[in-house]
């Protein structure tokens, strides 16, 4: 059974702020059947997770590509992959069959041939949602569970400072730090996002860093008595206002600098004897670095989904066309909580 | 008994690099008898520490203002106290008495009134050289045990980075680093300290960074299989170009930012990315933090020292008036070593 299948591609590296004009829909005709002998998988993808993290790998260098095998640098003209979610329609694969839900890293594509050895397993989806598996309970979840619980044990009365708070992590991030009885003030770029992290995500305050003029004071004022926890999802001037306002072996964790993407923007220049006079620590991550622990993850926070204690935010597009746009949006701001594109079925 | 006691006070804060004519050398009366019922200590001082952190209390608003107790900041026309090891002259505390080699926070002075409750203690000269209480086993040799060994537990084969590497911290860190078995290179400024780096303390390898132009390809060209764990003493553009260099879990101490103590010099703006993507840990410390592990890096480096596996590299200059050259050469790099002023007797 043949169809025709749409797939996003890059036209060309990309070294600035993406455009959607940088990439291309594209049409292959695919075959659904899987050939006798062969492993593969024929995955039609229901929901693409939407991160900023592909930015690196669209430069025609990125750190990505020294550090980390699962994140290689992408080829103009071809296939992105990518966390996603779907239901498998054909498969050579004795672990996999027809109508199974899975999560794995497929493409940016309405249907994926999935390899043996990708990263790819089983959903049951009477649990949750299928889209939670890439939000919530997938790297996004983990990356605020390990960034946050795991690396700093936060304490009942710590301060916490989120940065991109209405992002995919930044509304984990903060949810987290309440459950665990810290005080925490979130930044964000809109009156809209400002209100939903005090009324709907229970922080104890929130701001919008775009009608601030000088964020070290901004940061005095919500914290007055100092920061001990930072998470950094941003980069640039909002790391060093928060540097200037850490306590005495403050923490912070560096988990993106969506700031920072744009080559052409200013890097963060830290005040680096502060990092000293207040033994602060600095720690970059991978999701990835935390998969010991996703066992722990998914269980306790299965129970906060569970009990209503952890708001799941979710900001979906439709169809694979939207693609190009929803990348493109969230470098913008234009995303709140989670960004998902649902395939139409 | 009244003597003329000579006391080094800087004029003005002192905003930027220091210049000589920025202290000011005065003159006391001092009476070295202690009146009946008081229990201050009159030392007369042999050696005082000449330290860069004393930049930041100069200032007119420094981090160690906000951080710690006895790092406030200095008052123009008042006496500056440091590290100081010296001879009890008079005492009013039954816990010293005349004749003591005592090592504390004294001033720079000839003469110090010490109060009750002021860091001091007695010192057995017949064990080590009076000056090692300033360097390799004060303040200098627990920055550069507690920022390396405590910190990281460095493994056999690694790869550590020092800057400033001909310092009092420097050529430490280095050589605790070798006794660990790891690769070993710094950087300095002059031929000379790069020969005594390779030829006397035994590094792998040294750099005089003044001769380099592009220090990310510097330290490439060093550590072609990347830095493992960077002893920061500079900041700046050092800072940056190891940053870039380290392998994944690497992790750098913040100890000194000397390239930035004038304000008027960039700040380093180190790649955030490379932070997340490495998976890189920054720390910074004040000696202090480490006094909980001061008994066994004093047992160990003892070790070392009567074994004859460390050696001890000092600077010395004569006389209580060369206190403010002593202390604006550190910013030029005049010293090899720990720089110590030797007070006549």
């Amino acid at each position: 059974m043949e169809v025709s299948n749409k797939y996003v591609v890059i036209k060309h590296h990309i070294e600035e702020a993406p455009k959607e004009s940088d990439f291309e829909l594209k049409t292959e005709s695919l075959n659904l059947l899987v050939d006798e002998g062969s492993d593969d998988i024929i995955v039609k993808n229901l929901y693409i997770s939407i991160d900023p993290y592909h930015i690196n790998r669209m430069k025609s260098f990125s750190p990505s590509q020294d550090a980390i095998s699962y994140s290689t640098p992408l080829i103009p003209g071809q296939a992105i992959d990518g966390p996603s979610v779907g239901n498998v329609v054909a498969s050579g694969n004795a672990k996999f069959e027809k109508g199974d839900f899975v999560v794995g890293i497929f493409t940016w594509a309405e249907y994926s041939v999935v390899k043996e050895g990708s990263i790819m397993r089983k959903l049951d989806p009477s649990q949750f949602p299928l889209t939670y598996y890439l939000g919530v309970l997938g790297f996004s979840g983990l990356s605020a569970y390990g960034g946050l619980c795991e690396f700093w044990k936060p304490q009942k009365g710590e301060k916490v400072f989120v940065s991109a708070a209405s992002g995919s992590i930044g509304t984990l991030v903060g949810q987290y730090a309440k459950l665990l009885g810290c005080y925490v003030v979130g930044s964000s770029g809109t009156k809209e996002k400002v209100a939903l992290l005090k009324d709907k995500l229970g922080f104890d305050n929130a701001f919008n860093y775009k009608e601030e003029i000088n964020l070290n004071a901004t940061l005095k004022r919500y914290f007055p008595d100092g920061i001990d926890i930072y998470f950094d999802n941003v980069g640039g001037e909002m790391l060093e206002a928060a540097i200037d306002n850490m306590n005495a072996f403050g923490r912070i964790t560096i988990c993106g600098v969506i700031s920072e993407y744009d080559i052409t923007k200013k890097r963060a220049s830290p005040n680096m004897l502060n990092v000293i006079y207040k033994r602060i620590t600095i720690k970059g991550f991978l999701a990835g670095d935390f998969l010991n622990i996703y066992s722990d993850f998914l269980a306790q926070t299965s129970n906060y989904l569970r009990s209503g204690k952890l708001k799941v935010i979710e900001d979906i597009s439709f169809g694979v066309e939207t693609i190009p746009s929803a990348f493109v949006g969230i470098f913008k701001g234009n995303n709140i909580g989670k960004k998902i594109v649902e395939l139409k079925v």
